[in-house]
């Protein structure tokens, strides 16, 4: 790469940030709606509509002429959707709703991302929200966080846990334990998607879940087939299952604590036993496309979410399994070309065997 | 472009915050610096030599190896600057200095974009400084905006001024006025970069000015041809001028407020009197390369800096100064193949004559 096109590079680094708020304003402020309805409406009337100065609105619509997202009509001053128009509505709602928390989540904590990597805590959550703690445990207090992160979990993990069912095998009369799995969601998939014939869940995080854990269960009328068992993955995980299901978990963390948990799955499992891990992952040679999760997830995770983890490369997540004495046995990759253009992880299925 | 281009492009506006960011602490970290020294390093001496994890170094690594900034050798596990290593120092500090202005100026306060537009004033300031006004106003009083404000500043005067009086007449033995003039830099610069005999220059700015103004012109020895004159744009501009300069200034307001100055400047000049402008502009088709200020400069005024303003398209300026009853004489827009790739605005002088 020459010089002149490192500084080039360097200028598109700058601008993400005005071109991001520059985009989702438009959306904010009601102007990508009332072009839908209204096509051809000059920024005099767009302003009127939606409550702003003209002169801001023109201001604002510039970037998305430029990206062809809207089109300008010099004649008649007219503005109306070009690119936008063709886009589903299920799938704007699914970008909208990874903007929103690029916005709530991440913008201003991100500022205090060199502060983070220093003290390996969040340190935006205490300065913006004077709260000491991760993201996870940050939602359970401030709606404003809870509302974004969870209307863009749930999005996610609509597309990303039936695949993940797709490519491990449960089989039939299993008991599976779903590691920190939460109020239950995980483990009401796993029964619903596998169908197994007698197939057990039990969903383990820490005792304060239980309440809603078994709510839940009961709600989706599973008392019989799903429990739970509260306690701590870094104290001991339970034993007498067959499957340990460990899903969107392993990332929160630096390698060395990767290791402790799955040593901890490894020594509760019997021989025999299989753990089925869905983690994002880097290529191996990260300039290979598609290494799309390296331009969000290091500085999302150090900065905003835990202070510390991230995904990995593939051969990381593998030497974890195997120093924790697990043999792999099948590791499937999203194809990049299988999942929407917008969504930024590649997730990866690694299943492996305690042999002995 | 295809829905699917389309959604690309959204995941390209997502991850710019946190891309900024992730490259920005690279540098705050000391990374780079180190490596500069040090070539070869394995994240885990990068980790003992900056201060933080090695797992952290090695997460933020991730994308400056994606982007062939920096090299990484799987064999040995150590770093080194690839594409960066060919950068110049005073390119890469130019760069550093403009990525702090959008990390400290900008970063945070461009969450509150849309609130900013529909007020018309920078609420990011007020939320997060309790600062009510501008950019221009805060400078005053808060020290890490005014540093960061006045390295970039002091840059980008540095490149633009010489071109700007390239660029325009100045006849010799002129009487020349510099509107919105500061501390006199802008007076001091003309006097010396045009050297025509005879020059007499007055800066014209805020009565508050005038102090650190005329010192200025006596410790550059130019007290005899250089003057102050205190007032504001926006009531009367003093008479008995040959030649107005308006640098750095237009941008900062909307159209009506532009063309109430303009029109204050036709009123003060002399009939053949000139008005000589200095504006940051859009191509007149922003589809058209190279529009790049497109992408940073309307979020940057609006949610940072003033709540209204911005650069014009080349035809918005040029009616402006035949609202307020100029006529054209000379417009030059800077090539964006000779300034330097990392930076951001397109400047134009407009020239225009008072012909009745």
């Amino acid at each position: 790469m020459t010089p002149e096109a490192t500084l080039a590079r360097f200028r598109e680094y700058m601008v993400g940030p005005t071109r991001f708020m520059n985009l989702m304003s438009c959306f904010e402020l009601g102007i990508i709606d009332e072009l839908r309805k209204n096509p051809g409406l000059t920024a005099a009337k767009l302003g009127e509509a939606v409550g702003a100065k003209s002169d801001a609105v023109e201001q604002l619509l510039q970037l998305l002429v430029k990206e062809e997202f809207l089109a300008y009509d010099p004649g008649s001053g007219g503005y109306s959707l070009d690119a936008l128009a063709a886009v589903e509505s299920a799938d704007l709602e699914r970008v909208l709703a990874m903007m929103d928390l690029v916005k709530v989540c991440i913008l201003r904590q991100i500022f205090y991302l060199t502060e983070s990597v220093r003290a390996g805590t969040v340190v935006g959550l205490k300065e913006l929200y004077g709260f000491d703690g991760t993201l996870f445990e940050a939602v359970a207090e401030h709606r404003d966080l809870r509302e974004s992160w969870g209307r863009c979990m749930d999005a996610g993990t609509a597309r990303v846990d039936p695949w993940f069912f797709e490519n491990v095998d449960i089989p039939a009369g299993s008991r599976v334990l779903d590691l920190a799995g939460n109020t239950g969601l995980g483990a009401i998939l796993a029964y619903r998607l596998k169908e197994s014939p007698g197939l057990r869940v039990t969903t383990f995080d820490l005792p304060e879940k239980e309440e809603e854990c078994l709510r839940n269960f009961r709600e989706h009328g599973l008392a019989e087939q799903c429990s739970f068992i509260g306690g701590d993955v870094f104290d001991k995980v339970p034993e007498g299952f067959d499957v340990v299901l460990v899903k969107h978990f392993l990332t929160l963390f630096d390698k060395s604590e990767v290791v402790k948990i799955l040593a901890n799955v490894h020594k509760a499992l019997n021989v025999g036993g299989q753990v089925n891990v869905l983690v994002p992952v880097f290529q191996d040679d990260v300039r290979e496309f598609d290494s799309r999760s390296v331009d969000f997830y290091p500085a999302f995770f150090l900065g905003c979410a835990m202070g510390q983890g991230g995904p990995q490369k593939l051969s990381t997540w593998q030497a974890c399994l195997e120093e924790s004495g697990f043999e792999m046995t099948k590791v499937t990759v999203e194809d990049p070309a299988a999942i929407p253009a917008d969504s930024l992880p590649l997730q990866a299925v690694l299943c492996a065997t305690k042999t002995a």
